[in-house]
């Protein structure tokens, strides 16, 4: 496997990953409220930002420009600084907009190109499903989405919320964007007894081979990081330990 | 960790809280009939008229104010002298004038600011959830809303009400309105055998470190307090114990 | 606490909740079929009539006078007498003409002071709760109907029936009216292997202290009784046991 | 308790009630297919036209007066000459003619008061039910309904079908008349491993006394008969065992 | 009981049933997809043309006649040579052309009478019910259409599909024809752990006795068979073992 | 059986089957997201094309060509070499012109006939269910298909996504195209503790006999296998093991 991996600046993900997300995938990334999706997506970002250099670019459906910088700034990133030097891009994208996404040349597909933009980040992609009644509808209009996403080249995380499923299947996503996508990781926060135990779970990533199971993981200020992964690996494995899908 | 921390008046909950609220941020407290929570914003106010000889002030979606007010007196408050005295004031906003809120100068911004009011409560923000039909516009406007909110620059608390939520997952509210929010803490009373558990947790802290668990609280005539909060800080701690989100 | 405590006539409750129903309290009695509901709003008002020498007023928002009369009868009243002594009032109020309860001198209220009726039970509540087709609508009507029924000063029972809630979560009625009155007891009928078991929860109550818990109760021809309330006080106690709402 | 007790024709059945239905009680019998309830209905009139000389008015919303008569001579009644006997009466009544049933002077109370009728068996009510959109007007409907069939001043057996309800709560059909009516008897058929087991639970009754509990029963040829009820009445006895409602 | 009873092909049924199913019986089957259902009606008629020397009638309401013949073909019968000696008749009658079957004489019941024929199926009964959305008017015509096939006086297996219900409660077809029809036996296929277990239950047959439990089934090339059947008949009785409904 | 089998390509799978897919059968296979349905059927089409030297027809319902495209050559398939040896064909047939297919000579049946196509993938099969509001509509296309598909001669894998099902009972698919199929394959993802185990299941397939469980199976870079196949053929059988559908 010749692939290039892109870190995710997620402790312990990368080596979940055997290396980090393939290069130029799409990832959803699923929960529900304070399981830290955001906060993935803005790990994501600013790994690229500080350790590789990079233009990171944040793309929102809602106006959530003024809450998520301030998030960012939270998380150590000199917001000031990097927008100024424009390293950081955010771009509020109304949902009553999005045909203009689906031309040839787009404003982000431009900026992508312009800026040189390796990682984008799309926070919360919900409101994109939101928009059409007919399920029909909706799946075409998310292939069409995914299929633009894949002309810019960037790998990209998608934000999404959690739908409705059943205790001890797979997860959903509002959107269902997921079936479509290269990948998927589910994050978790699920009362044991009158605890509660913060899980990811990588449920399909393309081109990787990891672990099918939740993995323990912390929120703390530095971000999201998964726990005892090592300790794990050498631990009794009662199923297979790898996927490749 | 510079922030400044604005105590709840729930005994207990600020030490979980690692002091407090942060000063500013907008907390979501819900749950079912009962459980305490419009007791819950009561105390917050009385808590910074009392002891910080703040002004409160507490805004409702329904003609609520005589059973509030009533209910505030029979917690210890002289509710007439602090009407008098203007450190407690109450407001009844009809959702049907909800737009005159999005206005840049908004009747509660201009009492905020004249009447240097640093803690306001909602109760109950469901009304508003309920205005919309469509799922999209609702987020559309909560998002709208939290941003109004967040002009006035006081820490503030939107009492809100149990949505649908499976047992072990995360809290819902009927608004949804948490997902935004910068804290969201969830009351319950749960039978257990033919007994029934008060507990409180807290769910979402933006800059704040918090126990990941249900604390069992008691409502006395004093209001909300939590049990036993020392003691389980020294218990054995089979997850980590900590959150930053 | 300086209240007085108005007797319920149910053997036990009023020893529960510390002497009775605060006076001027405004209470949902919930349940399914054949949980006693109706029989405790008759109890309530025969305590009344009987041992206090007050009239009674029974309001209904269904045609329901004759069947109730008899039910009343058969629990040990001489309805008649009371019907010719004016001790015992019986309206039925459709919801059609709901409209007029909401004016200023309603007939009730007018009813209420000219024969000093301290007692009133509605049942059942649930038509009031089907006029309604938005939550929006109905939740502002049901704030209306309760601040009109506290105009009238009495100690009300409102007799609803049971909505829809999951096993170990708060019960609920249809009309959803707990959330906005002072008290809610609940009457439960759950199977246990192939025996059924009564219960009676007070799930809040304000200005009084309760035990938060399913107390077993009989029902016999004189009515609703509480079992072993005294032995229970006596036993172990796992959770705390006196809530203040 | 000076009442007359109607025999049900069901063994057991009148022991469990001490003596049988109070005359002129409305009792609904409900249960899934397969249950009984049917048989219940017939067993009920062939009970008073063999050994009580009765004239029995079997009455149907549906068309079902050849499968209803041709079932009855497999419990053993000589249809033929009953029918020529005027001792059993069948009478189809559509529910798209139901308005006649509310006039003064109806059909069958008619019927009833000419042929000196003292059982009726309406087989199945859920058609009723079925005629009303909102549940307001099926709730009005029902009353009216109720309070027509007691001026006919027989004992009455409604037969309905399940509704929706919870493992362990108290069923519901999917009229819902249970709720006004005098008493309600369930027949069950659950699932234990891979065998079935039939039960028959009184849920109401009008001054009554019964177990409440669910009653095992068997279905033979010779219809439907209660199991060790004596050895039952002997055992050890967990829960109260009389209910009066 | 000097009932005829017809043989079903089934090994092990006849004796669960005590002879059969009893002459001139409408019985409804269902079961999930792989159940076994369609072979079930398969060998019903095949049993009749193969050991009694019958006309076997087999009626569709949508175009299946192909893969249905291809079916019975594989299960051992020489189709071709039935078809042409009329000893195998398929009919597809459109549901759109339902009326038609409503006549006085009808097309199936003429070629019931004119080929002498003793047994008829319905395979699927499924869309019949689908035509009607008012479940007032579908249950008209459910009964309308047993009364009719009771003209035809012959042994009628009804295949359908099934509705919802509960893991311990009575099966359910999404035509709930089983609640008029004379039989209903259920086809099952339920997960324990990682294995599957096929089930057959009689829940109603009219003029039979018989078990009230799942039976262990198998699905061989030679269709299906109960196993174990006289072992059970030994095995001790936990519960009662005959229904006679 | 003289039936002539189809290898799947999926390691393990022809045991299971006794030797393959019978030729000519119409299989639907579905699953959640991740469960690796769109590499079954991939996988099925790489078997024809590498091992039997046949050409593999791939149709799809959505824009998926790229992305199938993509997918197909990390499974180690020279798909440029293949396209232009036309071994392998992709047609994307939009669900809008579906109408086309039912006409005598589609273009599907034609290419089938020219390229003397043995092996057809459709996935997904979903947006073609997603087209009828109407559940008896949707059944009539269905059978209409199904029935064009024969006509095309070839066995044909069709890619599912899941409906709505409970756990222990028979999968289903969200088109429900599996009751009217020759054969249908379950791909799961449980989750078992903290843990999740992938299984595959035959719920049923004409003409095929095959274990009733749920396989343990693995997804690697290879693609599909499943796990210790002959291993579990000595392990004890508390159940039959055989089906034959």
């Amino acid at each position: 496997m010749g692939d290039k991996f892109v870190k995710t600046g997620i402790k312990g993900l990368d080596k979940m990953l055997g290396g980090g997300i393939p290069e130029g995938n799409i990832v959803v990334v699923s929960g529900g409220t304070g399981t830290g999706k955001s906060t993935f997506g803005m790990q994501f970002l600013e790994e690229g930002i500080k350790h590789n250099d990079e233009t990171g670019l944040f793309v929102s459906f809602e106006e959530r420009k003024k809450p998520t910088l301030r998030h960012m700034a939270e998380l150590g990133l000199n917001i000031k600084k990097l927008e100024e030097e424009k390293r950081l891009i955010f771009i509020e994208f109304p949902v009553s907009e999005l045909e203009q996404l689906f031309e040839q040349e787009d404003a982000i597909k431009t900026m992508v190109q312009t800026m040189d933009v390796k990682r984008v980040v799309i926070d919360p992609i919900t409101p994109f499903a939101l928009l059409y009644e007919s399920e029909l509808e909706r799946r075409q209009a998310l292939l069409k989405f995914i299929s633009k996403v894949r002309e810019w080249g960037t790998t990209t995380v998608l934000i999404a919320e959690d739908g409705e499923f059943k205790e001890k299947d797979i997860p959903r996503s509002i959107s269902g964007i997921e079936s479509i996508a290269d990948g998927f990781i589910h994050l978790s926060f699920k009362l044991d007894g009158w605890k509660r135990r913060r899980g990811m779970e990588i449920i399909k990533m393309r081109r990787c081979q990891f672990e099918e199971k939740i993995h323990d993981i912390n929120i703390t200020k530095k971000g999201i990081e998964a726990l005892n992964y090592k300790k794990e690996k050498k631990g009794k494995k009662r199923f297979k330990k790898e996927g490749y899908l």
